[in-house]
């Protein structure tokens, strides 16, 4: 039997991902289908389906898989993969590793979904050959993950890195969670729109009031798009947004002395255009031997950077137990 | 030969603290000297000499002594212990780890000062039993060390935990380092410092004055001594502190999900009462699963820290190379 590959899923809200891998992080074939909304098991009944498509595309063999690696929207125990909680899912309580285990027959890990983006992206992405990186996802919220040492940084209780809620502007607006000036309320594609409408509120002359008459509503995109053409309350958003992240990121950079930062999300597709301000103010707050070292980059594997962290899973726990 | 003992080392700008300890790092003896000026090698006959002093006080050997570690307040290369530059002793590239291993014909290990303080708080002191502590000093200016999965996080250059410089308030005054509002120019003894006597400049009403006029000087505890009895200007500065110290702890805490952060430094002597308003705020800003874990307790090791931390490097060296 020739164990060369690995398998990964990106378990979403909306979609799973799957792909499988070489063992040096290859992608042999990747596919998406959409989440299962029910009981759990249906779940794993997709899983394992998607499997089988995967293999008979590539004429592979369940014998070639070393084992299954899984990211997952939760608080979990990483350790034993026990999720406690999946709330778009419904899913509570799921001894996860143990039931994949059962269903695969071959070694299984579960880590959290930001987490496995973020060593996906060192191992196979816009961070690859760093030890140390921080990596944020921007979109509807904030999310983020830690690599520290060539692994994921798991904290106490698996919280480290969730950054969403990190208070940045202490006298900001009010956020969900009770606080005000979260990161989430500052900088995230939420924000953006909600600085544009206020905007369009309050009167300024924005082409954002043209789009929202003719499509109904706006995207983060369109926001991105008016400052490109020199709209001042798009300019002005997304100064903030980088005046925001940028300082956040030179604060933890202090405490962390990373290699790099890796932006993703669906904003951070805008590229240098949304990049520059933040490392404008990165630069400015940052020590200057912190932001020498520390390069601000945009992801690099889109949707695939999580599926293939869950490979990597796979990669470090055989590692540890002596090999493939 | 029972080589069942450690050697630790904390050399400061003005005095070089020295012990024994055993393996399970219970204190044998130790000692303090003034560092001497001029070239490195006086430092290394000084460690030399209190070395033999300390063994005749306990009629132990150098056969029973498993190797040295030192805490530096410098710039290094912690894995090949080559020290870049100390200001303070006028060091420029000393290859102290090989210097070391020469002169005591031992294993020596080098970590920077916070580092060791840190640890050596994890493996005796207040931080005893965590794997996941942050540790900040409150002195002159403002130290810090981060212990991540039970070791020294170093980041990628080992700049990790250098706090003195992190923005919080970047509308704050001017530091020394070019930026304004750094965490030690709001919260640190020197600030605390600076509050009192502006306040006595603007003519505010405020025993520091009469301290001021009784003394010549102040001290951080002048003020930490008006604020315990009800001077308005004196609260004022601690709740400042707090304020700030509170937000900073709550913004790394949410970043890496500390199970303990040890506060340390002259000024954290004051106890519960400093303690407290820093517990508040961390409390109103940090996530609530992070803020419940995560206990926020004074330094327990006083000055012994850094050199039972830097023999705590003998122990973990040793064991990586196979015990002792």
């Amino acid at each position: 039997m020739n164990k060369h590959y690995y398998v990964g899923i990106d378990l979403g809200g909306t979609t799973i991902k799957m792909g499988i891998c070489t063992t040096d992080g290859h992608v042999m074939q990747e596919m998406e289908r959409p989440t299962p909304k029910g009981p759990y098991f249906l779940v794993l009944d997709t899983f394992q389906q998607m499997l089988q498509d995967l293999l008979s595309q590539r004429q592979l063999k369940m014998e070639n898989i070393a084992g299954v690696g899984v990211g997952v929207p939760a608080f979990l125990n990483v350790k034993s993969g026990f999720v406690y909680e999946i709330i778009n899912l419904g899913w509570k309580e799921v001894p996860l590793k143990r039931e994949l285990e059962a269903l695969f027959n071959l070694p299984c890990f579960v880590d959290n979904d930001a987490n496995t983006a973020a060593i996906g992206e060192m191992w196979q992405g816009a961070g690859r050959g760093a030890s140390h990186l921080i990596c944020i996802t921007v979109g509807t919220g904030i999310g983020g993950g830690l690599i520290l040492n060539g692994d994921i940084y798991h904290g106490s209780i698996g919280l480290a890195g969730e950054v969403g809620h990190y208070t940045i502007r202490p006298d900001g607006r009010l956020c969900n969670c009770g606080n005000t000036g979260c990161l989430e309320t500052e900088t995230s594609a939420t924000a953006m729109l909600y600085y544009g409408k206020e905007a369009i509120r309050q009167g300024k002359p924005t082409v954002l009031k043209t789009r929202m008459d003719d499509k109904g509503n706006l995207t983060a995109q369109d926001v991105l798009d008016g400052a490109k053409a020199d709209d001042s309350v798009c300019i002005e958003i997304v100064q903030h947004v980088g005046y925001y992240l940028g300082l956040t990121l030179a604060q933890i950079s202090n405490v962390l002395n990373p290699e790099i930062i890796v932006i993703g999300g669906g904003v951070s597709k805008a590229g240098e255009f949304f990049l520059d301000p933040i490392r404008t103010n990165f630069r400015k707050f940052a020590l200057k031997k912190v932001s020498e070292i520390a390069k601000i980059v945009p992801a690099q594997l889109g949707n695939s950077a999580g599926w293939l962290g869950a490979a990597w899973l796979v990669h470090r726990g055989l590692a540890k137990n002596g090999g493939v």
